[in-house]
């Protein structure tokens, strides 16, 4: 059993010790699965890149079988950025399909979603997702049906414009976990708790959010990650990496994922008494941060994003996570 | 001439032997194909990576030619890994056809195979084939024509959904190899002994399965993989690697397609007197558990199945095998 808190008043997570304490052994007894299996919903004929790299962390973290669930346009294109992704082409935008077809065309999606949902540990929900209106449709249902199955679901980007237009898609659903950007948090604190953002007290506005939104946990990325879910509050300050090019949004939502998929194998077990929502995006945090900096060490200012997943299964240099 | 076992009561396949025995010279004499032409059927809309990785390990063992026979939508993606494969966009899955179609489209499928079956050592069936009806007869089609011209089958994923299906198929083919896992292992023994796994006397129900479907060859895959002939039976139980990652059967079903193409080489030559589709699942299973393992000392937690198939030409690090 470990503490969320380092000693001291200091806020920051015992990342290290987190880490170490969810990580699940590799025994040669275990079949393909058991190490995690994670779907991204995301992925349009705008956005390719975010629901790879979202995918594919996961794999490198260490799950076993890693999904997209994008537009048929999208999917050619994930699929050909690798094979070990596993790319299923069936959400549609409105540009592609008439207004009479969209009841069925909903129907479809549900139906071909639901064949999967329950092998899913996690769903990460919204890298690339774009704004389309009936896609959003069919996405609210998806989280409906994942919430009525007590799949966890991680939500980012675009996923988050449409929860906080829409917040009882996640409402008191304690395996939601959002990871809002500076931008994203400004909205969902004006929505929530009619009020612009206050950093002078930032946990507990943080704290009252989570709360606001009937415990969900937050995630909110800055120079500090913060991690809330409306009864306790930690930071993970760990020293990352200057560069700030797109797609590091989407480690992190398929990292916290896969996280927080061990962490509740841990919690079944009774090995952790912290909320694994709260463990799992204090690891994805940490892990991304270890990652980022390892690779800013070697490729400076022309750090990319793929640069940073090659870093994600590194033993940390200092020997701290033996991963 | 070897024996299949090591010495003693054990199991366990001399495999390093076997490996040894069938491996084909490096000879400047010969020419292009000498060394093994495979094709993989498989790749649907659905699934693109499976066939890719059976048929790009089938080159990295050291066959000359790979081809891939998939759906018309799995095509350009598959293209799209790699170069070094020879894709033909021939199958149709449902959605993609009127009915009234159906009669001449299978005809023209089976057209297009046949003037290639000749030229292939082995197929290998099944690799993210999918479950369509249509798909599937067409593909039974080309089992029956593979059949008649005593062209070797490795049978893996969907395909093995098939043949459970349909067990005509391969029934009484010596040269037909099932490569089950878990899941397909138990409802092969369902549907052939009308019984449940029983690993107590796993090696005698192995050999009734073989000898049930009328002297297949199968291969169990596990923590050790079992293989037998209805005849002989053997164990490969070489240290691999703790991750699961998906796609390792694939590995698999191309690396055991080459071998076997290389031991009914050795076994027309008179070189080798155990049954060529035997020694070709030691020396498949051996194989990708040798490379399993290197990827693993590596990349560790985030070996992926890349990783892996990258390894498999690498000579092995105690040399025990000079690949």
């Amino acid at each position: 059993m470990q503490s969320v808190m380092s000693s001291g008043p200091s806020l920051e997570a015992d990342s290290v010790s987190i880490l170490r304490s969810i990580i699940p052994g590799l025994e040669s007894t275990k079949h393909k699965g058991q190490a995690g299996k994670i779907a991204v919903v995301g992925g349009c004929r705008e956005y390719t890149g975010a629901p790879y790299f979202s995918a594919i962390s996961a794999l490198k973290i260490g799950a076993d079988l890693s999904h997209v669930f994008c537009t048929k346009d999208a999917a050619p294109v994930i699929k050909s950025y690798s094979p070990e992704l596993i790319v299923h082409p069936i959400l549609e935008e409105s540009y592609s399909i008439r207004n009479e077809e969209k009841s069925s065309i909903s129907a479809k999606v549900i139906a071909e979603v639901e064949k999967w949902m329950e092998r899913f540990d996690c769903l990460v929900v919204g890298p690339g997702l774009g704004r389309d209106p009936f896609l959003l449709d069919c996405v609210s249902n998806i989280m409906k049906h994942a919430r009525e199955r007590n799949v966890p679901m991680v939500i980012d980007g675009d996923g988050l414009y449409l929860v906080t237009n829409c917040l009882e898609l996640v409402s008191g659903y304690p395996l939601a976990v959002l990871t809002p950007n500076v931008n994203e948090y400004k909205r969902l604190v004006q929505k929530v708790l009619n009020s612009e953002v206050n950093d002078e007290n930032g946990t507990d506005q943080l704290l009252s959010l989570a709360k606001g939104i009937g415990g969900v946990t937050i995630l909110r990325k800055g120079k500090s990650d913060f991690v809330s879910d409306g009864k306790t509050a930690c930071a993970v300050s760990i020293y990352g990496s200057p560069r700030r090019c797109g797609g590091q949004g989407d480690i992190l939502s398929g990292s916290v994922a896969v996280f927080l998929s061990w962490a509740r194998q841990c919690a079944a077990k009774g090995e952790v008494s912290m909320n694994p929502t709260i463990l799992g995006c204090v690891a994805g945090s940490a892990l991304l941060r270890y990652a980022a900096s390892m690779a800013f060490d070697n490729k400076k200012r022309s750090t990319l994003t793929g640069d940073i997943i090659e870093c994600l299964g590194r033993r940390e240099k200092e020997g701290k996570i033996d991963f």
